[in-house]
């Protein structure tokens, strides 16, 4: 099944370090269950979404539809965000990063909301800094008022 | 050493879901090899800077320092972004997803250059959409202009 979605999109070679980091191909790198992070930011905000992840079937739909697709880790399956929803992610801009472990996703969040607890980031409690933790004390989230 | 650096902060357990993901106790999910994806974007641009990991310990140190820590996976150790270039990272917010498997970092960024290639963001590279990959046709990169 792997080798089957890796035909469905030509990838670079990965023995030049100086191409993966200054050249044009797009060559992912996978880690060994076939999958790279990705980082989705509201394109209106600029906001911090979700992060995920995709394997190569995933990234060729994204694509070829300009909708966001993942690869679900729980359902092990391709996951096309806002399929039962309607809550799609239409791609603005689609990014690699310098060694091409991680990508970005610029997106226009259908209905607003994207986090499947009802928040419009799956970010939405913040972890204060400056504590002194050398006491042992727990640390305590801050919730976002929405 | 990983308990070692466990006993640096008490997180909260992870069998609630419920408690997970509307609960203020810091539960970070950390994967087989003690890591947690880590995204990291500049405070004034909204712009993603980087991707990177952390562990226990590069959590810690960045709560109590406000400087942004993470773990090099190529070095396997504590990686003090800016401590050999004196381009810190001055933490504004730092976030935690809904099943507090992912974290997201806000951060100004010292001398403005993020990536080691010398641009601004590792993301300097654009995937293109909407391409028709069925013939096989190889994806190339759009380079920013900087």
């Amino acid at each position: 099944m792997y080798f089957e979605e890796l035909r469905v999109i030509n990838f670079a070679d990965r023995d030049d370090k100086k191409a993966i980091e200054h050249g044009l191909g797009f060559a992912p790198k996978f880690d060994d269950r076939g999958l790279i992070p990705v980082v989705t930011t509201c394109a209106k905000t600029g906001r911090v979404l979700m992060q995920a992840w995709m394997n190569a079937e995933a990234i060729a739909k994204t694509i070829e539809t300009g909708q966001a697709h993942y690869f679900s880790r729980s359902r092990q399956s391709l996951w096309h965000k806002g399929a039962t929803s309607g809550e799609f992610q239409l791609v603005r801009d689609f990014r690699t990063d310098c060694d091409q472990d991680s990508l970005w996703l610029v997106v226009d969040q259908k209905g607003g909301k994207c986090c499947h607890v009802g928040h419009t980031s799956c970010f939405y409690r913040s972890i204060p800094i400056g504590q002194n933790l050398a006491d042992g004390q727990a640390v305590k989230l801050v919730s976002d008022e929405e």
